[in-house]
């Protein structure tokens, strides 16, 4: 299995794919190549694009890619959709425009849905992150559909974050979600050939008026994708981020969270799985459930319970060491 | 505290208000109070309402909590918006209209939102329905809105689900999403005097026609909420369902797998907490971080490592006992 690392490293695509399969479908041997991966990350810069179905995001993110080809750099693309349950090439139809990249092996791009839990799927693009940031790309773009917090816990993974709105009849600023404003480092109005993009351009601004100051100050661009008009200013703009969070130390700040979340998570993952194989082996769980359900007991105490019947808590206590 | 949950079960809704604000801001005490609450749950029933925006839901509530006070029954109603940051009675806003039911006793309204983690509001949810069942409410009205993974995680907790519908062009039944479709055990076709709502209607049938027969078929219920329109047929498609759930058998299952999942919850929630404390006292979390954070180490190992600097492995496998 570990020379699949070493074929992604040595920039075999099909190595590439099949890893992302292996970490999406949560494969046993995931860790132990994660392992091997881990080390050769860190190069890659993670740029988040989000926003409504509808708002032109994919064309955005087609034509940026091709700014980004122009100037040398190879990029990977991971297109998430979290309500779908698709993924793989499955939901690649509208993927089709990307076919101009097909035989461009300077680029990869995957798509990626649901399947399962919402946490599934932010975790799956986050490693699937890794794989291309071994793999060699200089740049990650994650296309996230919707702006719930869904996909605002996936944006956290990005370096930069770009928020497509459109005019859409002039309140659709006021239908943008707190959370979703948070998280913007740059906002795109695309489609701004329609009636009210000025005065969207001027309510963001506004809002971004009654925060209070901070180091960076989200800039509004306007674009129309299927031209791509603006597309040129917006890659301008995200350079423009980049070079910010490199020189004020944010960079490192954020990705040093981004470990910490990891590292935490880890550990809470193997001390799960280790106490359910005790739990199964030694606690009739199923009868426990019923006494609950009959409301014999609670699952407050009866959690504890159970720990202690595992001995957890005497050993961590030491006394039973 | 204890006598928060004495007040509670005496019928007190200050006492309920200030249990479900606790459980919302996890409180540190929580976990005692729901001790005391568990024991007098199990009585309401739980119906989930879920649509996207602008579906009519809130009108809809608004009618069939009216219908079920005709029945003489008591309802609670917990209005949860995955996508609003703000909780309580924030977001009474659109809720104005149920000021009709201020004075009635029977009746307890409580809007909550997300606050941090989507994780957190499922959570929190649960915990304000078992409040609530507790409170003595015959049945607990859950709505929701959006259509997105977060709702149908929420929507898990209800033992009959209505799905709503509005005609919208005709095209609305292609664009609801596979895992919405599988969470109905009732169809709303909401604003059904708008055009389309016939080829929705038959949109849906064929699609319940291509699934595998289940023991039930979920009804299709067209309804003009503002109107008050198809409200008691509602009443009775949602009473048809509680009814099959409880002759089949179903309802007792359901609810197992629910507290299966509590329980499950609550021992990893003992288990982290309890890791976490004892990692803080021994370890140097954060120079672990930082080794990371220059690809001197990866977190899959380093995970690994750290369970086993506080002995966690080693006293598992009885090597420190």
């Amino acid at each position: 299995m570990q020379d699949l690392v070493a074929e992604l490293l040595k920039g075999n695509r099909r190595a590439a794919a099949r890893l992302i399969s292996l970490v999406e479908n949560d494969d046993p041997q995931k860790r132990e190549l994660l392992k091997g991966v881990y080390p050769h990350t860190g190069n890659a810069y993670l740029i988040g694009i989000t926003g409504a179905p509808g708002s032109g995001k994919s064309s955005l993110v087609d034509w940026l890619l091709k700014q980004m080809r122009k100037d040398g750099l190879t990029v990977g693309v991971i297109a998430v959709d979290p309500t779908s349950p698709f993924s793989g090439g499955a939901i690649l139809g509208d993927r089709i425009r990307m076919q101009d990249h097909a035989l461009d092996n300077d680029v990869f791009i995957r798509s990626m849905g649901t399947r399962g839990s919402l946490g599934g799927l932010s975790r799956a693009t986050r490693e699937a992150i890794q794989v291309l940031d071994a793999f060699g790309k200089d740049i990650i773009l994650i296309e996230t559909v919707g702006v719930g917090q869904s996909e605002v816990d996936i944006v956290k993974t990005a370096d930069s974050t770009v928020v497509v709105l459109t005019p859409a009849g002039g309140d659709s600023v006021q239908t943008i979600k707190a959370g979703i404003m948070e998280i913007a480092d740059i906002f795109v109005i695309n489609k701004s050939d329609l009636p009210g993009a000025d005065r969207t351009e001027t309510e963001i601004n506004m809002m971004l008026d009654m925060k209070k100051s901070k180091a960076w100050r989200p800039p509004v661009v306007p674009t129309v994708s299927v031209n791509n008009e603006g597309i040129a200013e917006l890659w301008n703009s995200i350079q423009e981020h980049r070079s910010h969070m490199e020189e004020s130390g944010r960079l490192l700040e954020i990705r040093r969270e981004r470990v910490k979340r990891e590292l935490t998570e880890q550990v809470e993952y193997l001390v799960k799985n280790r106490i359910w194989e005790r739990v199964k082996e030694e606690i009739e769980f199923d009868s426990l459930v019923e006494k609950i359900v009959h409301r014999e007991q609670d699952p407050y105490s009866t959690a504890g319970d159970l720990l202690a019947k595992i001995n957890f808590y005497e050993r961590e206590t030491g006394e039973g060491g």
